[in-house]
């Protein structure tokens, strides 16, 4: 069954993920009421033209993106309040979920429990973005009793956001899903990154990109991941378990003075090769591809506004800018993501105009 | 001391950051010479055009990019091949390979051990690139009686390699430092990549960012890598074993169920906050707060060179700059990161320009 995308949404909660989802729809024409218990966020949100202040009358869906503990709540007041209305959510954790909505009301069969794999460790309106759930998974969870229009419109809500909509997929299975493909690597990070809070600084001082990837995810909100992690525990104790057990074996052949521990050693990096090759990669889960072009910069403050003026004389329209400082050097290196297509002219308008242009770079975006 | 870079330098491994250097030094006109025990590898980093494949006459330095373990061996040849040379190496373990090149030869004080912190997952000279180092720390570790003039060249190398040199670091702390930095990251995200060896594929198919991120260094080499962590052993194992104990307090939270557990998950995930806070950003220091100035734009050419020529007349100095610009969002936010003390001029300024300025922020940088 499918449905146009829903006429009208009211999004609950302008993080991240709300904010996003809002100006996806808006982008896709859909009238976006938005709500959140803090007033200065859902301000911002608005004023990034993700929706309207004012309260809906009769939306089509209400869209939960709400941390995992607040969604029954939410859902049972949405529900109550919007009688004609499908009700969903976007919490990373759907069986306890779905079993707590269920409990509270017999208007659950509107309720469709949802989660959409994306997300970025910055969280709040400010980092949201269109495109967050470009070509992502959007995971679907229906019960057996769950009204069929309701799915349907939820549906068509994924596929206006430019989502791949995962129906049915078992809650529970879901669950265990997310424990080892994104509660783990969470805590992981965050345990990583703990490990530094009492590192003298010339330690630290020898951090490079290893570290900053692989730690990334640990500047996640403590009282989000916390709700999420400690709601799908079930799922993802096994997994801490195991590692344990695998770190524990790494840990017993450093240890060993035997010739044995490099071979074990070797297996270990070796079994994080052929899981690495597993995560899938480029299949239509990116956005589109950007070519990166390195401009190196003087660290002084006309030089950034120097760059953008030749950049806006280009015409080329700049998709995405980074910054880094490398340490110990007074350059910055400014990376301007454009449409390949846009790459030569960049690079011979910016080189015409003396700046460093380094050979740009193919990249995938979304990271 | 400073000297002119070397005129001729012999690369022994041409690996990634063999050829790297090898090109790098080509770049900086520094005369080059190639060697490897793998024919095919030097080959092709010779048709790359790393260097030479002819023996050197009498170069300046010896530069062995080999595994930790086989540099001993390798540098006693070196010296004693090259009476007038300094020799050099790139292992990043610095501790026990300075005392076993020491224990075979007196001309050792000809021998200053190194390691450039840059790498990247994929090894060979087919990844090296000429400014893998550039702006990166390569630490230097002269021992007492070390010849000054082996230092000043080998210095001067590292510098015409367009890194920064970290000289006179204590090899021991050297060792300590990448333990925590480099060593156990490496083993953390390998052994994450390894749960997912027998994942079925529908779980496999939500992985996202996060997971990439965490897991890309999984993809590095097993024999350089189990060399590595056996030869930093003594350094790596009190942080993995302090991990371990991490680990066992988050699952004993996640299998308590009283309601303590979510306040020691959140502490744990705030705790990997603080320390990500650290991990240096700008200039090797570590980063001072910054407070991030939210602008939007309206999504065109010209808007940008319109900001930065508007914070260039403020005077403002713009510490990061980030953009939230995707395609289909009918607004762009830039966030430019200052000093706090700066904050008011900026958005006075900015506001007085007419752009749309919202509250600003303070936040630790360094992500």
């Amino acid at each position: 069954m499918s449905v146009p995308a829903p006429a009208c949404v009211l999004v609950v909660g302008t993080g991240l993920v709300g904010t996003s989802a809002a100006l996806a729809l808006r982008r896709a024409g859909v009238r976006v009421h938005l709500a959140d218990v803090d007033p200065a966020a859902v301000a911002l949100a608005a004023d990034l033209g993700a929706g309207s202040l004012a309260p809906p009358d009769d939306p089509d869906v209400v869209l939960l993106a709400v941390p995992p503990s607040a969604v029954p709540d939410a859902a049972a007041a949405a529900l109550d309040a919007y009688p004609g209305a499908a009700v969903s959510d976007v919490a990373s954790v759907k069986g306890a979920v779905a079993r707590a909505v269920a409990a509270r009301t017999p208007a659950a069969r509107r309720f469709v429990g949802g989660h959409p794999l994306a997300g970025r460790e910055r969280g709040g309106a400010a980092s949201a973005r269109a495109d967050l759930f470009e070509g992502r998974p959007w995971v679907l969870c229906p019960e057996p009793g769950t009204d069929p229009t309701a799915l349907a419109v939820v549906t068509a809500l994924v596929t206006a956001c430019g989502a791949q909509p995962v129906v049915s997929m078992d809650p529970d299975r879901h669950d265990l899903a997310v424990a080892l493909v994104s509660h783990t690597p969470q805590v992981l990070a965050s345990l990583l990154a703990a490990r530094l809070v009492d590192a003298p600084p010339d330690l630290l001082a020898l951090s490079g990109q290893g570290l900053r990837d692989t730690t990334r995810i640990a500047a996640s909100d403590p009282g989000l991941w916390s709700d999420i992690l400690a709601t799908n525990a079930d799922a993802l104790l096994p997994v801490l378990d195991a590692l344990a057990g695998d770190l524990d074996r790494v840990r017993a052949a450093l240890a060993s003075s035997d010739g044995s521990a490099q071979a074990s050693l070797a297996a270990a990096v070796a079994a994080g090769n052929a899981g690495h090759a597993r995560i899938p990669g480029k299949h239509g889960s990116l956005p589109a591809p950007y070519t990166v072009v390195p401009v190196v910069l003087d660290d002084s403050p006309g030089q950034l506004g120097r760059l953008f003026d030749a950049v806006g004389r280009a015409g080329v329209n700049v998709e995405d800018v980074r910054m880094e400082h490398a340490p110990g050097r007074p350059m910055g290196l400014v990376e301007l993501a454009v449409r390949p297509g846009s790459a030569d002219t960049l690079v011979a308008a910016l080189s015409g105009d003396g700046f460093r242009v380094h050979p740009p770079e193919q990249r995938p975006s979304g990271g």
